[in-house]
């Protein structure tokens, strides 16, 4: 036992992979934040999804707390817009980091994608104007092809 | 060829990682469940969101059968919650399983997370007053958080 | 570091774990390819979801596209049930990829999840007649869950 666990954090101890954990690990506790976000819009903007979230106010009363807010929705699509961005790179990144990549080249590809997708998260609550949220999604998107060129590159078997 | 199997499978063999593996299959399935039950209740409640898959009825009948329904919308965002909330537990308790964690400390940390999204679906469906729902997000998201905290106490690599 | 290098490194040299890697990578790819069909269809349709979105007209002009269009909700559906459906994949299917399957059985898993999806996308944005999509997504579907048997069946540690 002591030997099989020595071999699991082997990989624990390489360098990419580490900056690979690190950076996964930090956005997708930004991710969750947006589950925070989200809450505190629809209490603020007393604006629930369900009947039995509504906290103030009888079962009558509840019913014009059931609405959509701008501000909620907005939230809510950025939080899916992070789905969609962030799965592929914890797929691909996992399969990158484990493909032998350079540690600085690595590095920069978590970092950029990391510091574009907490960008893309204030551009998009702020919001700021146009280009910054698009600039921001476009460049973590073209980090994730990068990594995926990379895997592909070097474990190809259709 | 048999060597390298040999040590692919090594990771299979750990105790850890064998936990993960097990309740991360098992709360993936739970998942993969909710596409059904949303389907159940298209059918039944005759709310559709494609004019293709309305199954009865002409296409000028068909319409009326476009439209959203409370309880398809109650599986649906019960659904996306599961998304936001499995997909952090996927990637943040693979790497927390490669770090090396205690095996009991391990396995507490991934059978509350199951426990805890299987009786946020109930809450969910049922529905259940709050704060049933709220505290049985609130237990996954909090025991995904601990499992981070481990995971950056080990193999921080800014 | 080298003899590590050499540990990683052998995980990716396993055919099986190849294979998973290769039809990863691609099905996440066509994934991330709903991201640009999506804001083709909104630019096209002009129809927005963020008044900073729009890219014509002031501001007061800019409202009347701030709405949805039935085009644009097929694609961004499409696109969500790729997640409900391909996130499952990548857990279930990294995990089956460690379990030690025969070479030849785990290239008929990932080439048929594969294909399925590759159908459904086709046949939910051309759209296809059911049950065309119906059934894409129900081979995708059965195909995860043969997978989750044999990883449940190797190494469940509840």
């Amino acid at each position: 036992r002591i030997a099989e666990m020595a071999k699991v954090t082997q990989l624990i101890d390489n360098e990419v992979f580490r900056a690979y954990v690190t950076y996964a690990t930090i956005i997708l506790l930004k991710m969750m934040l947006m589950s925070c976000i989200t809450a505190y819009y629809r209490i603020r903007r007393k604006a629930f999804a369900n009947p039995e979230d509504v906290p103030f106010g009888k079962s009558e009363n509840a019913k014009k707390f059931l609405r959509t807010d701008t501000d909620v929705e907005r939230v809510r699509r950025s939080h899916l817009n992070d789905l969609e961005n962030i799965v592929p790179f914890l797929g691909i990144g996992l399969l990158y980091a484990l493909s032998g990549p350079e540690l600085s080249t690595a590095l920069l590809h978590f970092r950029i994608f990391a510091g574009a997708r907490i960008l893309h998260t204030i551009a998009y609550l702020t919001p700021l104007p146009q280009p910054g949220r698009g600039l921001s999604w476009a460049v973590g998107y073209v980090v994730t092809f990068s990594m995926a060129y990379k895997v592909l590159k070097t474990a190809l078997y259709l």
